[in-house]
C-alpha cells in the first residue's frame, strides 16, 4: 500500500479549459495530489510537435477546485516536459493521465495526437501514463460514463503497476454507461485516412487548402482497438515508443555495405 | 525493369530553402520524375503535427533547376498530404524521400522530428519512404558524403523494393567519406532527452522558457543506430507506425472487464 499520496499530472490537448479535462481532473481527484499542466489553447492534431524557435510561457490558474493547475503556451508535449522540469521539479510524477480528449485517437490517430503525444512524452521517462479519449467531438460530450473506467484505471495502477507495459490508449465508445461491454485490451488496427482537401479561395482570389478526410479501417481483425469500439468496448491499446520494425529486419542484410569511396 | 520513369515525392522539415533538400534532390534527380513539396519555413521538432484549425497555402517555387517544386505553409506532414491529394492529384508516387536534415533523427528523436513524420505519412499509404539525416546542425554541413548513401539506396528500392519494411529513418554521421565504414541495418536506441529550460525575463519581467536539454542514452547494445552511427557507420532503422507493445500484452488480461454499471 502506498504510504505518500501519489502525484497525478493532468494535461490534455484540447486545451485547459476543455469539458474533457474537467472531468478526467474530477475522476483522478480522489487518488492522490493533482496537478495540471495543459494548453491554453486547442493543439488538437500537433502530435509530438515541439516549440523550439520561441520560448514558452507558463501562467498558474484558477479552474479547477482545489487543485494546482498552469496554462502553457505551447504544445502538448511542451507541456509534459514543462510540469517535469520546471512545475514538479523535486517532485516525481506517479502517474500521468491525458485528455479526456473530444473525439478518436484509435488506430493510426495516435500518431497525429496531442494527447496520446502528451502521455507518450511522460511515458519516456517511465512515467506510467493514460490517454484517454470519448468518441465525439461534441463540447457538450458526456464524460459521465468514462468516469468509472478512469476511476478503475488509475485505482489498479497506482496500486499495482502497469506491468510490463507504460502507456495506454484508452478510446471510449459514445454510448451511456449501461451500454458499455466493458473494457478490452487491444492491438492498434490497421487503417489511414484519406484526405480530400476543401479548396476555398481567400479574398485575393488564391487557393487555400482546407484538410479533411475520412479515416478508413482495412483491419477486419476482432482483437483491434477499431473493433472493440465498434461492438461497445473501451479499447485499451498497450502502446510503446521503439518504431523499429522488427518483423521486417530479417530481409533487408543486403541493404549493409561497407565503405563507398566514390560515388555510384 | 521500369519502363515507365518512377515519381519521386521530396520533402523535409527545415524549409524548401535549406541545404540539405538542395542535396537531396540533386542526389535523386537521375532515378525519376522529382516533385518536391516542402515547408516554407523551418518546421522542426514539429513531430506529426498537422494544421486543422486554420487551411494552409500552396505556392509553385522555382529552387532547382528542372524540377517541378512548391512551398507550402503547413508542416511536414501536411505538405505529404497535400502533395498526395493536390499536387500528384492522379500520379502516383513510387518513393517518398524527405530531408536530408540538419541534425539527428536517431533514436527517439523520430518521434519528434519532422523529417520522419513526413516520410512516415508517406509510408501509411503504402509509398516507401525513406527519412535522411545528418549529425550536423550547421547551415554550411557538407552533405556530399552523403550523397552516394543516398544514390545507392534509392537505386536499390526503385529496382528491387524494400522487402517487407517501407520506411527506412536514415542517419549519417559527421565524417568525410573515406571515414565513413559502411551502412548498418539497425534497431532504433533507447534513450531520451533530460530537459534543461533555459530561464529568461521579457521586457515585462515574466518568464519565459526555452526548451533545451540533452539527449541521454541508455542502451549500450552494439545493434542500434545510435552504436553504429558512434563507430563510423550510417544507421538504417527499418520504423513503422503500429505503435502497440506487443510484448507487454499478455500481463494485461486483469485490466479487462464486464459492464461496469456504477461508479467505482
Amino acid at each position: 500500500m502506498m504510504i505518500k499520496k501519489p502525484t497525478i499530472l493532468v494535461t490534455n490537448d484540447d486545451g485547459v479549459t476543455a469539458p474533457g479535462i474537467k472531468a478526467l481532473v474530477e475522476a483522478v481527484k480522489p487518488f492522490g495530489n493533482v496537478v495540471v499542466v495543459a494548453p491554453d489553447k486547442p493543439q488538437s492534431g500537433q502530435g509530438h510537435a515541439l516549440t523550439l524557435e520561441h520560448p514558452v510561457r507558463l501562467k498558474a490558474v484558477n479552474i479547477f477546485e482545489g487543485v494546482e493547475a498552469y496554462k502553457c503556451t505551447g504544445t502538448p508535449v511542451d507541456c509534459v516536459k514543462l510540469a517535469k522540469a520546471v512545475v514538479l521539479e523535486n517532485r516525481t510524477a506517479d502517474l500521468c493521465v491525458s485528455g479526456i480528449n473530444h473525439g478518436s485517437n484509435a488506430s493510426v490517430n495516435i500518431l497525429y495526437s496531442g494527447t496520446m503525444s502528451a502521455a507518450m512524452e511522460a511515458s519516456l521517462e517511465g512515467i506510467p501514463s493514460i490517454g484517454f479519449s470519448l468518441l465525439d467531438f461534441a463540447m457538450d460530450a458526456d464524460f459521465n460514463p468514462c468516469v468509472p473506467f478512469v476511476q478503475k484505471l488509475v485505482k489498479e495502477i497506482l496500486e499495482n503497476g502497469m506491468g510490463k507495459a507504460n502507456l495506454f490508449n484508452v478510446n471510449f465508445p459514445k454510448l451511456p454507461l449501461a451500454e458499455i461491454k466493458g473494457m478490452k485490451i487491444c492491438r492498434q488496427s490497421k487503417g489511414n485516412w484519406k484526405e480530400d482537401y476543401l479548396i476555398q479561395q481567400d479574398p485575393m482570389g488564391r487557393n487555400v487548402y482546407w484538410l479533411k478526410g475520412e479515416f478508413i479501417n482495412f483491419d477486419t481483425g476482432e482483437d483491434t482497438d477499431i473493433w472493440a469500439l465498434e461492438n461497445g468496448y473501451v479499447s485499451i491499446v498497450p502502446s510503446q515508443h521503439d518504431l523499429t520494425d522488427y518483423q521486417s529486419m530479417e530481409g533487408l542484410q543486403h541493404f549493409e555495405t561497407g565503405k563507398l569511396n566514390e560515388i555510384c
